[in-house]
């Protein structure tokens, strides 16, 4: 039924975890595209962190999403009418299409899949800005070099999991934090981490990153914030650099946790930093071309975790925040 | 009497605040200098925070000074004696002299003043490793441009007050956090910083910043840690540059504070970084001059705190950890 909308929006901020209580079901009628603009079918969304942030009264680097608004998500789809020269109907398309299973946009801010590249899975995770900010950020802001240790946290999830692999095939050690057996054999086994910690089996984290980097770590990609921050920090070489991409631990905590080790620093030349994928815009190109060459050959893999059906977005997106997903979280709205 | 030497060693180690208690005077007959060593009168001696890490049982970066050791401090001499060619008696020094009267050392180890840059109070100040350490910093580390904001803790102190005249001179708006009236009228009256910030004075240091601080924070020079710099995370601009330089705030603390403001950096591209004075040793020539120029010329000043006599050396140093000191703090041993 290509005339009625399913959508998700906002419907009260949550104070701490998010929930499905936190959005309304709609169906409304399908806004014609008009001029420049396109109508676009949901395939695939892409359930990320950063969204509860964005459901927060000032997330600080983006407008929030506001009260009554359709819950936005990056995600996958296919054009099934377009006003627009130059973009057909029929191609797949990566664009902020929101919570809903029909999306109008203008074509400025859709883009085509570069199918000789990759797929509409590859294009949500690895290709997607998941693997850029893995890519970029690892490489650039880490700038980790062939046999340096690398550490990083939520290594089993969407971006943990590509950083830990792309390290490897730079040549690094690479030690992934996760939680629960199951993510740590996987990482281990399947993605060829050199060791994996499992942080719930831990009584002393700094230790345990100790034992598994015994000459330090020279780069820590830090996805969690919170007290694995901490225990990574007393563990940096000599001009250690600690990438901050993330900090799911942190994200819906309703009192933060505080850095003590933050002294570690001084006389050790560390550096800690933060980024943006998109300053990287002008060389998209290279990363897309470097990863789709080792997606292809299975050199790098990524795990995905779907659920399906629109009506699961919202509590799939309370499942990042119990550590429930295993690789990237994505929900299949339609074939 | 040059054939006895005053010295005080370290007694205890202390577990916070260091005091009187800690250390114990002696008094012992001097060592000739042998080949190659030079027997030197203390004239002055840098009184440091880094001092109180350094009698910890691991500073981490250096060795500690053992129980029993003299107390290591950088100070000036005078050459009274010397059994090194090249290094004349009477010749003005820089070097690892310690809380003594008479220090016998290699030649290797002492550096003699270039005169022409500087009298001793400029060298154990503005040209030392204090005056170093704001140059390279700020500019090289913090990266300070005309037109930026620099906001700088323990403003008055010896490291701070030099950043922030280099940064006016530099073309940044600068504002100083400091403890008290006399110190903050004295940095915005005498040193020309554009505002000062009592964090005395402040019951919400981050509301404080904002308001003197109206477009944000491009450079905090940290000097302090603990909730200060909590508080300038919170105001820092996009692409902002935290110079970690210090934490007397902590470096006696019983208890670390734990910095909740990180999250601040996601978003933001924040960078937090710290370095080491040593690592920019084949450009101090470069700072030298720099610094010399402006302190000749009046454009550039320092104020230094004197504390007569050696046996008000450990005494002083527990003034730093009570921000008694105004200005670089100093103990006079000698004319």
């Amino acid at each position: 039924m290509r005339n009625a909308n399913q959508r998700f929006t906002l419907k009260a901020r949550p104070a701490n975890m998010v929930g499905p209580e936190h959005f309304a079901a709609e169906t409304l009628p399908v806004h014609a595209p008009g001029d420049g603009e396109a109508l676009v079918e949901t395939l695939y969304l892409s359930i990320d962190p950063a969204m509860r942030v964005w459901i927060n009264e000032d997330p600080g680097y983006v407008p929030p999403v506001a009260i009554g608004e359709t819950m936005r998500a990056s995600g996958i789809g296919r054009v099934v009418q377009s006003s627009a020269s130059g973009l057909a109907a029929g191609t797949l398309v990566q664009g902020q299409l929101g919570w809903q299973t029909l999306a109008t946009l203008p074509a400025s801010q859709l883009k085509a899949l570069d199918l000789a590249l990759g797929g509409p899975l590859d294009w949500i995770g690895a290709l997607g800005p998941t693997g850029l900010t893995a890519f970029f950020g690892l490489k650039d802001v880490g700038g980790a070099k062939a046999g340096e240790t690398v550490l990083v946290s939520a290594a089993a999830g969407a971006v943990g999991q590509l950083v830990g692999q792309i390290a490897r095939l730079d040549g690094c050690r690479v030690v992934g934090i996760a939680g629960g057996a199951a993510k740590c054999d996987w990482i281990v086994r399947d993605l060829g981490f050199d060791a994996a910690i499992d942080y719930k089996a831990e009584p002393d984290l700094a230790a345990a990153i100790a034992r598994a980097c015994p000459k330090g770590v020279d780069v820590y990609f830090d996805n969690v914030g919170g007290p694995t921050l901490d225990a990574a920090l007393a563990n940096m070489v000599l001009r250690g650099r600690v990438v901050i991409c993330g900090r799911i631990s942190q994200t819906a905590a309703g009192q933060l946790y505080g850095v003590r080790n933050l002294g570690q620093l001084i006389g050790r030349r560390i550096r800690i930093e933060s980024f943006v994928v998109f300053d990287f815009a002008s060389r998209y190109a290279e990363a897309w071309r470097w990863i789709s060459d080792r997606l292809r050959d299975g050199r790098l893999r990524q795990r995905i975790h779907l659920v399906d059906g629109l009506d699961s977005a919202p509590a799939a997106l309370a499942m990042l925040f119990r550590g429930e997903n295993f690789g990237k979280l994505v929900v299949k709205v339609a074939d």
